[in-house]
C-alpha cells in the first residue's frame, strides 16, 4: 500500500505545475523539468514535470551533442534531436535542437517538421541546402561554416555534404518537439502500405515500379 | 494630387481594422473583411480590409462552392478552396472550406496543408481516405455520405474514389489559409528542380527515374 | 493491488501524451486521441488521451452525422455537434463539425458560441441566416444548398427554414469544442433564476412578463 | 506625381503578403503605441503605431477613468472602457480596464465581452454581480469594496447595485479591446431588425410582444 | 484500498477538465476551478481542477484585497498577488490582480512579470510611476487616484509613493500568474551567489561591494 | 507634393512594427520575407514584406555569423543577433540566432530576453552558463564545446569564459526578436536617470554610490 500511495503522491505532484492553460500567451511558470522516466519504462512519451524546487542544473543542460555520430548508411547522414527525455528541462519552453553529421556526398533526404520553423547553423564542411515552398519553387544555397539557412514551418527541405570532409551542422527549431516525416518514408514506406494504385497514379509511375518502392522503403523501417 | 490623397486616405482607413496584435489571443475587432482586389491587380494577395461600416452580408456569404468541378485531368478530381479573395468576410477568423470533386477512381494525391487541420465531410460517393503519422503508421477508412474524417496538422493524406459514380466532399480548416504541398510536385516538379543526385539518393531510385519524374512532373506544373 | 497498479499505469500512460503547453504555437504530438470513457463514468468530460500507437482509423471518423435527426420541438430544429466523446481523433485538433436539421418553419435560436469561429454550409433547403455583430448591425442573406456563411467567433446569430421542406446545414468550427449559449435560456432559464427585478430594468419588460418567461424556459431545459 | 504614385503602389503590394504574425507567441516589440488621430478623421478606428522613439510617457498613462460618470439613463448605469484611441500605450499589449458607475438600484443589463475575460473589482458600494454558464447555470455573489469578481470569456453576466449610495468598479479584461454585445441590443435592438416571427418562436413571445420590443430598443440605440 | 480508489478516481475526475490543448486559441470549456489543495499539502503548486458540476459562486470570488497590508519593512510597501490558490476560478482564464499598499516614500523596487503585461490603478495616494523600455528609456509619471498607467510584457518598473499618506494602488495582469522577478534580489540575492568577479564586472563595482550586497539581500531572502 | 511624401514616410515608419493577425495559430503564409531597407532610411524598424515572387535564396540565408567579432571592451564579449534587418527571411517565422564571442575571462552580464525562450551552444571554450529563477534560485553550469544550455523565457541569465582561450557560443531562440535588457543598464544607465532615492532604497545602497553607478552607465550608453 505504501508504494501505491508513494506512487500516487509522486504522480499528483509532479504534474502539478505542468498544466498549462492554452489561453494564457506565455507558461505559467518558470519552468517544468520533464520528468525523467527511462526507469519505469511507463511514461515513456511522458511530459510529467518536477516538483520545481528538485529542478537541479543538470536538467538544463545537455552534453548529447558534443560527439559525431555514425553516416554509414544509405543516406551518409545522421541526425540526433534532443527530446524532453534525454533533455528534460525543455519541457513547456518552445525550443530545441539537434545536431547533423554529414559523410562526404551525403544526403539528408526530403522533409518536413510539422511543427517547427528550422534555423539550420553550419559548423563544418559545404552543405548545398534548399527548401521548396508552396508554390514548388526552389530555394537553395551553399551555405560554409558558420553561415545560417532559414526553413520556413511545415516546408519541405533537404541538405547535401558537397565538400570532400565530413560536415556538421546545428539545427534549431522554435518548438520543443517539431517533429519529423520524411517524404519518401510517408509515401512508400507506411505501415500498412498505401494502395499502390493511388501511389502510382499520384506519382505518374507504373504500379510495379511504386510496389518495388514499397518493399525497400517498408524494410528499411 | 487628389487622386493621390484619396488614394492615401483609402489605404488608411482600409487598413485601419486589420492591424492586430499578435499577443492578444482572440481578434481585436468583430471583423475584417478583405478588400477585394481582382480589379486592381494591385493587392494580388493583400489582407487589406474594408472599413467595417461598408461590410456587406455579402462578404459573409459564397456560392463559390455550389457547383461540381471539372474532373478531367490525370488525377481525376479537382479542388476549390475558399480563399480570402473570393470570400473577403474569412478574413482573420481562422476557418475556410474546400469543394472537392471525384471521377469515379479519382485520386486526391498525397499532400500535406502546412498550416491547418482538416475536417473532411463526404457529401457523396464512397471515399477511400488516409493520413500517414510521423511514425509511418497509415490510418485509413472507407468513408460513406455524412461521414467525417479528420486529419491531424501537416499529415501527409490521400483519398480515393473506390465508387462507380462520382464524388463530392467538403474540407473545413482551422486557419484562413492552410496551405497545400503535393508531395509529388514538391519533390520532383520543383522550378528549379531538385538535384537529381540527391533525390536518386534520397528515394532509392536510379538517377535517370529520378530525371524523367522530373521532366513529367515539372512539364505538368 | 494489481488493478490499482494496473489502473495507475493506465493513468499514467494515458496522460503522458496529453500534456500540452500554452507556449507551443502548435500541438506537441501528431496528435492526442480522447479515451472513450462511456463505460467507466468516470472521465466523463475528460481529455485523457490513448497511448498513441494504440490509435486506429476508427478514432479519426465519424459517422455519427450520417443521419437526420427529430426536429419535432418547438423550434423545429436539432443540432448535433461532434465532441471528442464521439469522435475521440478530434482532441487537441482545434476544429470540429455540427450538423443541423430544419423543419419548414423552424428556427435556430440567437446564440453564441463563445469559443470558436463557425462556417455554416448548406446541404438542402432555403435557409435564411444572420447574424449581429458588435454594434448591433444585423447581416443576413438567403442560403441555397452549397452555399456557405461564416459567422465571426462570439457573435449572436440565428437561421430559419424559409423553405417547404427540410432543411440541413453542415457547421465548421475553428475549435473542438466552440461551446453553445443560447441567449433566450442563458437570460431567462438559468438555474437559479436571474432576479426578475434585473431582467425588467434591463429588457424593459414588466416584471410579470419577465416572469412568465422564466417559467417557460426553467421547464424546457 | 509618377514617383509618389509608385511609391504607393509599392507600399501596397509590399504590405499585401505581410499582414500577420500570429506565430511568435509574443509581442514582436516592447510596444506599439498607437497614433492619436481624433485631429484627421482618417485612421478613426486605427492602430497605427508611432515611432518608437517618439513615445512619451502620457502614452501610457491615462486620467481618463478619474471622474464619476452620469447614470441619468433608464438603466441607471454608465461604462467607460479604455481603448487605444484615449490610451495608445494599450495598443498590442493585450490588456485594458473600464470604470463602471452605479446609480442605486442600477442594472448593468446582461452582456458579454466576445474577446476578453473580466475581472470585477467593486471599489464603493454593494454589487449583487453574476454570470451564466453555457449550461446555463447562475453563478452569482454580492460584492464589497475590494472584493473581485471573475467572468470567463465570452459568459454572460449582468450587476445590480443593491446598495443605497452610488457604486464604483473597475473591471479588467485581457485584451485591448474585449467588445461588449448587450443581450436586449443584440435581440431586439438591431439594424435592420431580425425577422420578428423567428424571435417569437426563440423567445416563446407573441409576434406583438416582440415589435413592441423591437420598437424600444431600435429607438434607444 | 479503498482510499486509494478513491483518491484515484478523484484524481482522474480532477484532471478530466484542465487538460488543455495549445492549438485551440481559446479556453476548452466556461472555465475550470482549481482545486483548493491547502490541506493536503501535495498539489502545492498544482492547477487540478474541480468537476465543473461543483463549482460555486465562491469560487469565482475573492475578498483577499479587501484590507491594507503591513507596510512596515525596510521597503514600504507589500503587495499581494490573487493566485490560483487562494482564487481558484482564476484558473485557466488568463488574467490576476494584485494589491499594492504603500507607506509614505515606500518604494516598489525595480522588477519584472516575466509573464505579463501589467495595468496600474491608483486607488489613493500620489505614486510615481516608471518603466524602462529594451532601449533604457524610462517613461516615468506622477499618478494620482483614478489614474491608470501601464507596463509593458517582461520590461523594469518601479514606483515610489511621494505623497504624505499611505498609497493603495491595483495591479492587474494578462495571465493568471505573471510572476515576479526583482532585480536586486535576482542578481544579489540567489541561492546560491553568483561569482562575485562576474557581478563586479557586469555592474563595474568592486568586488567587495558585491560581496556586501550579496551578504544583505541573501539574508534578507 | 511634400506634405504627400511627408505622410506616406509617416505611415510607413507608423506601420512598421504594428503589423499582426492574432487568431490564426499559424502563419497566413510559407514566408514573408522583410523588405531591406538600410537604403531608404524610411522603415527603419520595418516589417513589410517583400512580394512573394521576387523571394530569392539569399533573403533566407546569412552570413554575418561566420567572422568573430571585437570583445576588447570593459566586459569582454560581444554579442551579434541576427534581425530581420540583416536576414529578412526570418520575418514572422519566429526563430533566430546570436553568435558571442568570449575574451578570456569576458563576462556576459546578467540580462534578460523579454520576449523569448533561449538555447545556448557552446562552439569554442569552457563557459560558465547561469540563469535565476523567480525564487531567486541560480541554476549554473560548466559547458563545454558541443554542450547546449536553455534559459527559460525572461529569467535573468550570465555567462563567464573561465577558460584560458577565446570563447564561441551560439543562442538560438523562439522569436524572431527576443529582445534583451541588461540589468545594469536597465537600472543605472537609463535616459533620464531613475531617482537615485528609489534605487538607493530599492538596492540598500547609499545614494551617492548609487549616482557614481548611474554616472558610469550613462556615459557608457
Amino acid at each position: 500500500m505504501k508504494s501505491v500511495n508513494f506512487l500516487l503522491a509522486f504522480v499528483l505532484m509532479a504534474s502539478a505545475s505542468s498544466l498549462a492553460s492554452a489561453y494564457d500567451p506565455n507558461p505559467l511558470q518558470d519552468f517544468c523539468v520533464a520528468i525523467n522516466d527511462t526507469k519505469t519504462a511507463i511514461f515513456v512519451n511522458g511530459k510529467f514535470c518536477k516538483d520545481p524546487t528538485l529542478a537541479t542544473p543538470d536538467d538544463f543542460t545537455s552534453s548529447g551533442l558534443r560527439i559525431p555520430t555514425d553516416t554509414n548508411n544509405f543516406l551518409g547522414i545522421n541526425s540526433t534531436l534532443l527530446s524532453v527525455d534525454q533533455f528534460p528541462g525543455l519541457n513547456t519552453l518552445g525550443i530545441t535542437i539537434a545536431r547533423v553529421d554529414y559523410a562526404p556526398g551525403g544526403v539528408n533526404p526530403p522533409h518536413i517538421h510539422p511543427l517547427g520553423t528550422e534555423l539550420l547553423l553550419v559548423q563544418k564542411g559545404t552543405i548545398y541546402a534548399g527548401f521548396v515552398d508552396s508554390n514548388n519553387t526552389l530555394f537553395s544555397k551553399i551555405l560554409y561554416p558558420g553561415d545560417v539557412f532559414v526553413i520556413p514551418l511545415a516546408m519541405n527541405h533537404f541538405q547535401v555534404n558537397i565538400g570532400k570532409t565530413d560536415g556538421v551542422a546545428f539545427a534549431s527549431f522554435n518548438s520543443q518537439n517539431p517533429g519529423v516525416v520524411t517524404y519518401a518514408n510517408s509515401v512508400f514506406g507506411t505501415n500498412p502500405p498505401i494502395d499502390p494504385y493511388a501511389l502510382a497514379r499520384a506519382f505518374q509511375l507504373d504500379v510495379n515500379v511504386v510496389k518495388e518502392l514499397q518493399a525497400k522503403f517498408i524494410s528499411s523501417n
